[in-house]
């Protein structure tokens, strides 16, 4: 580790307001190479960790947090702000079982007021605190850090359209680094590509009353003072941000202390409404590795800090994703009017690998889950074949859509639902966990989830397929099982599922990605004496019910299995047989879903076990349900 | 009725081609006298179609429909277009069971090519057709019809954000009545007025190129025709609508057949990208009832045309918007930290009895539920108390923020579920069928659903003094019971239900609005001979396992009945007895829920018949339980 005087002696954001300005700039040094250390043994969201270094320390150096409600939207640029609100000690934990959060997290520190993961909540939240302080409550300004992709989406419009009315002092920093995980898309990135490309005589004039306010060493001295603007809109001539009730500043160099510390508190001086100021930063600065990759660092693993190798595992099987990404450009080849949407997820989602074939058939909508969903919705009603693929967390962002403007209409949207179930480092707010209850519960919908990879494959041919209304299928986080694959997938039968493993004593009935980890527990059942059968519903709308009724008939128990919280597929199965009066004791039925608690990031595997969902608790369920007595010592993984 | 020489002439809109402009004038004018004609004997939303009277004929008169894809935003403005578009003779059926939906629907014309009800909708659909038409489908152009209250949802905002990027022919009507429901809220609302209500020369020099292209008639004779404005941005100097790609055409009056027609003529034969043409109406236009009222008229009951009386029944009992409201009321009279949050439902909520008390504890975020649920949250981690009140069908716009901002961050936001079940004439669109299934599978939310208007009192009080976490309670639209009411509510046990009436053979356990109907089904049952007891479950989440557990044993069969989809309340119940070993075949249960498919409009009696959830089905399906045989024959109310 190298040497780090400054940081040493940083215990809180309040031990900043002793330096002078000249060794914050320097703390940030120490900083960015104390975070580059740290990624580089936990992988993580490095290359927005690194673009906020020096806006981290200079919001803590000029305003008063944990009183004032520092706010990062999406929050995986909050390292450098972890490490300087008390948490430097387990920043090597980050992302890690029983760790920090990769995120902000309110239960972690009173650093963090509000938690964040899903993007573009943090203005929403910052004019909530402003009302509270407006009200009387104890705690200060609140400051909103939000990246130009983030922006972008409705509900950050929403929520500056609501601020901008109320008028209550506000601060909004901007910060633009023209990349999300991928460029960022749509009008609003190029116009604030505009806004620093443009010269800036028309705005210079407007700024001269808020410069001649700003301190002495900022105007004499910052290179790019002279490009403040603020002031009120007059007749629809100022930034968009302006129209939109903000006082505008910037754009300023987020690298640079001397503009960012007279600026802000320039604003924290003198503002009285809503403040937006514009801070350009570069992704991944300062770290040449992170500067010169196509995504910035992102996300990465592990990595050799000299070379910059990230230490990728070896991968078993081919991911999902990867899976989804091939099997959707095969059905494109075939079909020119099957076309994809993607909610800038491109390579996430694997819709990259149809885009580089087919660029104009692969629509980026930016971070619009809302819009995604219905732009599909209305290219379905044109007569195209859209895929939506959106992960089963962000999903939730175009759930009405998806009743009022796809269920209700009956029109054929295919929903790709990646990340299905719990998904690891990226913890709580990253699983997916419902979809299968808010899908299933929609007249229309079929829904499907997929047990392995080659079943994905059946998946998405049969969707493509299937033209009569929305189709829906999930599938996990991570690679497949290893099974064979198919050259092309097959058209399933729509709401059949089928028999892996005939028995006749206890049946487990999987749906979608757990039919591995049922595997393993009907091989514990045989070690028990027992005859299990293995079944995979595939479909949790339309249900099999002949299979259903064929299982329930002819074994004393079933155990439903699913990567998803109570009202999903084990619901439906409920539901089935109570009304088809078959539950009558002759079959004793358990459902076995995620537990009614978030589940803190981990691996998955370990993830799974905090949930109560592993193979042995697979197999003691469904023991227990046909009257056997079983403790964990009995049920071992041979 | 006024003679219509002209409207009769018309079959359909090709019809339209063979007018002369100035007849088209005319027949506006009889279109206009038809509308109020015919919702004076229906209801309706008249305001809203009265405002596009002349839009619908210019529109249809110079676009190719149904080739041309027309979307009304919301729809509720559709009754000119309805006429207009072969379905004159049912017009009077507006509606009503089996007539005409009050919205856009697609299986109801092919005029309807993307129904609607809720907002915003429009320009993403719209943005799918135009790909349909550049990918080669049979579709022509696009024209989203939006209103100025619809375009500052988050969602619309996306759709020009991505559609400004695509840079595809596009046409967006903003139609700028100053008025939504209520009058519109936000710094967009103000931006818009300052469009209009500012100087013109810095736009006109702008208009230069556009208005040299305009056919002679609107150069020459046009009032506005000056005020056009168009052209590609400079520097952040055009419109809002410029900078996000759009070319501007407008301010122009909505009501004056001699600016829509040549402007819509100019816009179609030039427009290669999107285009925004910033209409200006008068929401009830031309009938001075409507446009003498608060509401303009936005929905009213059968009224008289002489004199605009609305013809509105004599209520039984008080509204549960009502009951809220005051209940709310109450509770912020006594709590200053109580606040209220609504998205542009003010009246239809309730909460302008609080706003009308306490103006600055009401926030009305305008059609931005996203943003509304988070700003709630934050405002609740500042330690307010914040009443959320969305109806069930909208509420489904912020689940993503209920799951991310609230439920995983356990902040106690109280959400107001109004319009929970079927609710009459807005149809499906607008039914609250989902929403106890998607919060009752979320940890940490408390879901509560009020039997009658009582029960939603304690409620309102419960949910005011549960600071632990989130809670929810729904309840349906319309009247109460007409039970007695208490000064103030109670404060409920969380997780506890209660028993109405004691029996032994079968159990009706309700939870919610359909508890009325049950007592009904209870004393069919004894008419039947039988002992029945009736239960209220008031809690989805947490169940009252003890009363749950009680009920199971002590009887042979139970029967749960709620209004909403599969997954929710009997998924709960479902789940809980069968994982605690008690679905062992001596009690038979059964669920009653809304059947899987949407409920077209009609009375709420109706519909629920519909759903077969009357008191005679619920008894039935409790005698079947049972074991018996029973008909219709046999249960009939006495």
């Amino acid at each position: 580790m190298t040497n780090t005087p400054f940081l040493d002696r940083i215990n809180g954001p309040a031990d900043l307001k002793g330096f002078a300005d000249r060794d914050l700039a320097a703390l940030s040094d120490e900083l960015r190479q104390e975070v580059i250390q740290a990624v580089s043994q936990t992988g993580g969201h490095l290359g927005s960790s690194l673009g906020v270094v020096e806006l981290s320390v200079a919001i803590h150096a000029v305003f008063d947090t944990p009183r004032d409600k520092l706010i990062w939207d999406v929050g995986h640029q909050c390292y450098p702000h972890k490490i300087l609100t008390g948490r430097r000690d387990r920043i090597n934990t980050l992302r890690q079982e029983r760790g920090l959060s990769g995120f902000t997290k309110r239960s972690e520190s009173e650093y963090d007021p509000f938690g964040a993961a899903h993007s573009s909540t943090s203005i929403s939240a910052a004019l909530g605190f402003t009302v509270g302080r407006d009200m009387g409550q104890p705690t200060g300004d609140a400051i909103a850090v939000i990246g130009d992709g983030s922006i972008s989406a409705g509900m950050a419009y929403e929520a500056m359209n609501n601020a901008g009315a109320e008028g209550r002092r506000l601060f909004v920093i901007l910060n633009d680094n023209e990349m999300s995980i991928a460029p960022p898309v749509g009008a609003m990135s190029k116009y604030l590509s505009g806004l620093y490309a443009s010269p800036f005589g028309e705005m210079q004039k407007m700024a001269e009353g808020f410069e001649a306010a700003l301190p002495g060493p900022l105007r004499d001295h910052a290179r790019r003072a002279r490009q403040l603007v603020t002031g009120a809109t007059q007749g629809g001539s100022g930034t968009l941000f302006e129209e939109l009730g903000f006082s505008y500043v910037g754009p300023i160099d987020g690298h640079d202390m001397s503009q960012l510390l007279p600026v802000l508190r320039a604003v924290r001086t003198r503002a009285v409404g809503p403040v937006l100021i514009h801070v350009c930063t570069v992704k991944g600065k300062g770290y040449a590795p992170a500067e010169n990759s196509a995504d910035k660092y992102h996300g990465v693993s592990k990595f050799d800090v000299a070379s910059g190798t990230q230490n990728k595992s070896r991968p078993n099987a081919p991911s999902y994703t990867k899976v989804f990404g091939e099997a959707l450009l095969k059905e494109a080849e075939d079909d020119p009017s099957i076309v994809a949407v993607t909610a800038a997820m491109p390579s996430g989602t694997g819709v990259n690998i149809m885009a580089d074939r087919y660029r104009n058939r692969v629509f980026d909508v930016g971070i619009a889950e809302q819009h995604g969903v219905t732009f599909a919705a209305g290219m379905a009603a044109s007569g195209l074949k859209p895929f939506c693929a959106i992960y089963s967390t962000f999903l939730q962002r175009g759930y009405d859509q998806i009743v009022h403007d796809v269920a209700l209409q009956n029109l054929p949207v295919r929903f790709a639902i990646d990340r299905a179930g719990l998904v690891g480092a990226d913890g709580a707010t990253h699983a997916g966990a419902f979809d299968i209850g808010y899908l299933a519960a929609l007249p229309n919908m079929v829904v499907m989830a997929a047990g392995d990879e080659a079943e994905l494959m059946h998946m998405v041919r049969t969707s493509a397929a299937y033209d009569e209304g929305p189709s829906a299928f999930r599938y996990p986080r991570g690679e497949g099982e290893g099974v064979l694959m198919p050259e092309r997938g097959e058209i399933l039968e729509i709401g059949k599922g089928r028999i892996v493993e005939d028995g006749e004593d206890v049946a487990v009935l999987s749906f979608g990605g757990h039919l591995g980890e049922c595997r393993k527990a009907v091989e514990l059942l045989k070690q028990q004496g027992l005859n299990p059968t293995l079944a995979d519903a595939r479909f949790a709308k339309p249900l099999d019910t002949n299979m259903l009724r064929q299982l329930v008939k002819s074994h004393k128990a079933l155990v439903t299995v699913e990567q998803g919280s109570r009202g999903g597929f084990g619901a439906m199965v409920l539901h089935e047989l109570a009304n088809a009066r078959l539950l009558d004791g002759s079959c004793q039925v358990r459902t076995m879903t995620l537990p009614d608690r978030f589940i803190d990031q981990a691996s998955p595997d370990a993830m799974y076990m905090d949930a109560g969902m592993t193979a042995v608790d697979i197999a003691a369920m469904a023991a227990e349900a046909l009257g056997r007595k079983v403790t964990d010592e009995t049920l071992q993984i041979g």
